[in-house]
């Protein structure tokens, strides 16, 4: 398990001549055990995107004890990517494929004025926002659906089709958090979800208009993508 | 009201040569009226503080309107320095002289692993920490007292008494903050009591010892002093 401050990397995923967090992780074990691994995360997190649970699998011959495994990461590791917690899993378990569903977090901070210590971790709203009327929008989306107008336009998933478990707004101060569960997401799914509600928010969408932007299945209709750093992968369920 | 992340900062107060916030504070001024004023900080807070609730006040002959005074700063301020609020005060006013009471807060992540969206705000302490022990200590340090034990060794403030009002400590999941209010502080005072009220709550010093460490009024008595990034100075009072 793996928490990460997605702001200094190009996403999970490794990339030429870029820096990832899987490629940070792939070094880190072969730097304590002498491994060439690869690394198989749960979420392939966008570059800015962070991880509050993060999921990797990797096979290791290695002979340190489990229990050392996270201190031996943690002491190669920069101090933006920290292993919380490791298990011995079966030879088969595969992070993203037996993963069962995936929690996202959506981070606003609606006030007038930004905060220096939020401004990587929320999208600054300045306008106010109408969060009853946001509450009820995110209420046609959950349940399945083909999620066609929320992902990244030219995205090529096999199936469009997701199960949206949960996806509910909750007031922290002058935060706004909106909690996305799935079996999966489609890519920039629950940012295109975010920018949609937020049109909302700000008066610019009904709440029903939302319902007809899902069942309209075109990418056009819906809101912008919202920014990457108010987005974090909370946790992923087996 | 200025908000800023200490982190990337030589503290407030101007030091040749080197990035303050005052400094930042006073080009973004000039930039915006054209005048060279001097800033008057409530708080002369330290390299790697922050603050959610720093007053400064100036002087200044320019004709911006006063709602629109921080949205002309913060336009010409790096995101980590935000100014929340501008008042029009008497020109009798100091920022510093007039101030009742300032609040601190110490800030301490406690739990095995440290987080990499807390590593610039909270200290990091993995020792399993006795808090009821740690709220008792904070107990007799608590009113007018001599507090020459708790401030930067070799400093040379007029007098070393203050009035602690208040100083508790509150449990937020890992995290513990100390809230420290006072009518003045000593140089370091907060960062010596939280470096000392820590050494209770590792087992190292007993509650009761806290009293003695005071009354002895010998800096070399009390724990070290608790690293700079875990305080922010939250509230001035006038």
């Amino acid at each position: 398990v793996v928490q990460y401050d997605g702001t200094g990397y190009h996403g999970f995923q490794r990339q030429p001549g870029l820096v990832t967090v899987q490629e940070l992780l792939e070094k880190a074990i072969k730097a304590i055990t002498g491994e060439e691994v690869r690394v198989t995360g749960a979420g392939r997190t966008d570059a800015g995107v962070h991880a509050r649970g993060q999921v990797v699998n990797f096979h290791t011959a290695g002979t340190i004890p489990d229990e050392r495994f996270p201190f031996a990461l943690n002491s190669v590791l920069p101090p933006d990517v920290v292993v919380v917690g490791v298990e011995r899993v079966s030879p088969e378990f595969h992070a993203r494929r037996n993963a069962i569903s995936k929690v996202y977090r959506y981070s606003v901070l609606n006030r007038v004025f930004p905060c220096p210590f939020l401004r990587r971790y929320a999208y600054h709203v300045p306008q106010r926002l109408d969060l009853p009327a946001m509450m009820e929008a995110a209420g046609y989306l959950v349940g399945r659906h083909d999620f066609a107008s929320f992902r990244a336009a030219g995205s090529s998933a096999r199936t469009t089709i997701r199960t949206l478990t949960g996806l509910e707004w909750r007031r922290e101060g002058d935060l706004l958090h909106l909690r996305a569960e799935a079996d999966g997401f489609l890519y920039h799914m629950v940012r295109a979800i975010a920018g949609t509600l937020l049109e909302v928010g700000r008066g610019k969408l009904e709440p029903e208009e939302v319902r007809r932007i899902l069942e309209a299945r075109n990418r056009d209709l819906a809101g912008p993508t919202a920014p990457a750093h108010g987005l974090c992968l909370e946790e992923v369920r087996y």
